[in-house]
């Protein structure tokens, strides 16, 4: 590891063929940010777009916009957009509410499809909204339904008759962690199970192919690699051989066959249209729409690529510049199973964290000890990794980290 | 009614209390706006607020903002505003969701906190979605909750002891007339019933007080007299005294007692907190929040004259320019018992409607026979209702309607 300098990673720079996709971001000037896994930054497309929106399209032409300039068709007109960065087809894909909320409707789907069973099987570490989420379920039905957790590498054994779904998060917001969704996708269904994938950390970051995997249903997050605006809304994914197999329960008129016949009884909408519920977020669906279009004129596998060299560069700077001061890598070493994230563990995490962000490196802490960094690859640097690398290893060897005013301080990030 | 003219309206405008906040909107020149109970116009503030948080605190602030600006307060914070406009307590009101997704949360938890009746009452011409939503919840329980439609003057009637929940849009979107909150919310507690209204065409523009009337749960939409933008988050309500009786199934992270614990059970927050789901839609909310501060300024006895005077000058105009060209008062002649719309029938509705659409009168319409329009009384003048009044009446007594353009066309408003 030794023998790397910041001058390797400006030549990372120099070559690398998506550099000028940072352009395409506003990134304020003072700052590394390597936070992109939990808001991505603001496209340089987004304020001008809203502000159309808001003074024309709502101000002028108002209640006429719904027709006028296709507010109505946003659901499906950025679902079938997103499901192009995911592997899924035309009509498979709908933008709705939040992840958590889809969730909701994804589960209650499975567990009708899959009736006679009783197990909801996913990881302890998932992100907690989906656990949340699994439990006011089962506690609703009140018959019977259960969470089983198990650890990561523990899920395919897990699997048996009494599993109706296998619900998991791609990449794990933690350790950055990516699972294999062909191979578990497919252990699922050996086992008799449907499987739901949540790709809030992998969209706009790392390949995902639904059709390929065979997935049942998926979920995912506007405002991370997609950068659609803080709680920007969320999408969901139902294979097309599912959709009309099943109301959902969130039955929204906005679901319904005909909404504006305005009848008394619900007559769900053909097919991924009855995975909608209410008006849909116009102003939030415009600032995720052009945050995907953004994503669209990229070539995925040059995102992957890059991805993978940032994360990797990171790990070998970090671990070129800190030896022995007291960090542990989190995220697995082999690139392939590694999201867009890198994650150590120190004792000291929420000081160190604290330390780094005032010196401009904006990273974040997640409970007890980790220091998460995010590399969204369409605008991170390598010479970002370097320096963040630089500055986290100055902050452990000064011990910087130790002063009062690091360690207060609400931990919501 | 004869003897009316438009120089009485101008005088009316000229001496309304209210007028100066019509400069506090933008509005287009060339309309005559009468769906503000559709979508509410834009607020003159609202375009520099978002750019500002789009910009400043999105774009430079980043991840950061969730504390510094206090999104994470959002969903409270604007709750509590929208609380002084309905007569609830600091906490009773939370911003989250839809009214769709809203009405199901509290439905569940009417259902569970009355556990042993399984009706759900409500009135046959409600707004669908609401039917829907209950519909969906009885269908996920599967444990015999129906629901019970009867007319509006049969509600009262019809409760009985079967009933758990008594569910009503405060006015009605067909017809604009107004139940008595406070004799029904009795009623249905003599009954033994809980009581969930849904406020979405009544908040910003009639007079609510949910703690006066003893209304247990309530419901709300944010794009229609709160002027909070196309698809505005919605908000709900939870009387103190139920809120910690119930865990409500859409359990998502950030109705945790401690989401940044990143707990795998779910413990919920305490008091209203628990209401939310997922992450706050921070643009849409921001947005609603500059509408909701407008209303805030206005005195509540001012805005409910005025709408009372609007409709009754519109009704007085109509019926004065319009007589025996076949039009029907849908909406009660009683001010007292309407909201701040007026609805007439005719048998020609929908192409009538296109033709005042086609002159820059927007009103809506609503099958199969309804003319809607929506006094929204802090930028509608009086001059306003007269030129629609005599609009309508000349494209009635010309059979201006009565052209092939007219006849056709999506029916989404």
């Amino acid at each position: 590891m030794s023998g790397l300098s910041r001058a390797d990673y400006l030549a990372r720079d120099a070559g690398d063929p998506l550099a000028g996709f940072r352009g395409s971001f506003r990134l304020p000037a003072d700052v590394i940010y390597l936070d992109g896994n939990s808001l991505g930054a603001l496209p340089e497309a987004t304020p001008a777009r809203l502000a159309a929106l808001i003074e024309d399209e709502w101000g002028h032409d108002l209640i006429r916009s719904w027709n006028q300039h296709g507010w109505i068709e946003l659901p499906r007109r950025i679902g079938d957009k997103i499901a192009r960065l995911i592997g899924a087809g035309p009509g498979e894909v709908v933008v709705a509410d939040s992840t958590s909320v889809n969730l909701f409707k994804l589960l209650a789907a499975a567990l009708a499809l899959n009736p006679v069973r009783r197990m909801i099987l996913s990881e302890r570490e998932n992100f907690p909204t989906d656990l949340y989420m699994a439990e006011g379920l089962a506690g609703l039905l009140g018959r019977g339904h259960a969470l089983q957790l198990v650890a990561a590498d523990e899920v395919a054994g897990a699997l048996d008759a009494e599993t109706a779904v296998l619900m998991l998060t791609h990449v794990n917001y933690r350790s950055g962690a990516m699972h294999d969704m062909e191979a578990l996708t497919a252990a699922a269904h050996r086992a008799g199970a449907l499987a739901l994938w949540d790709l809030s950390h992998s969209v706009g970051a790392v390949p995902v192919d639904l059709g390929a995997a065979g997935a049942d249903f998926a979920v995912g997050c506007g405002y991370k690699y997609l950068n659609g605006g803080p709680g920007a809304p969320a999408f969901l994914f139902v294979a097309e051989r599912h959709q009309e197999g099943f109301r959902q329960p969130l039955s929204g008129w906005l679901g319904h066959a005909e909404p504006f016949a305005f009848e008394s009884g619900y007559r769900p909408a053909p097919g991924i249209g009855r995975y909608v519920a209410g008006t849909p977020p116009v102003l939030a669906m415009a600032a995720l729409e052009a945050g995907v279009d953004l994503l669209l004129t990229v070539d995925p596998a040059a995102l992957r690529a890059k991805s993978q060299a940032l994360t990797e560069s990171f790990i070998a700077a970090v671990e070129a510049l800190a030896v022995g001061l007291g960090l542990t890598l989190a995220t697995p070493r082999d690139g392939a199973r590694r999201g867009s994230q890198v994650s150590f563990r120190h004792t000291q995490a929420w000081p160190v964290m604290q330390a780094l962000i005032q010196r401009g490196v904006i990273g974040d802490f997640r409970a007890p000890d980790l220091l998460r960094f995010g590399f969204a690859p369409l605008y991170t640097r390598f010479v970002d990794a370097w320096n963040a690398a630089e500055a986290l290893a100055d902050i452990l060897k000064k011990r910087a980290w130790d002063r009062p005013e690091f360690h207060r301080g609400a931990k919501v990030t």
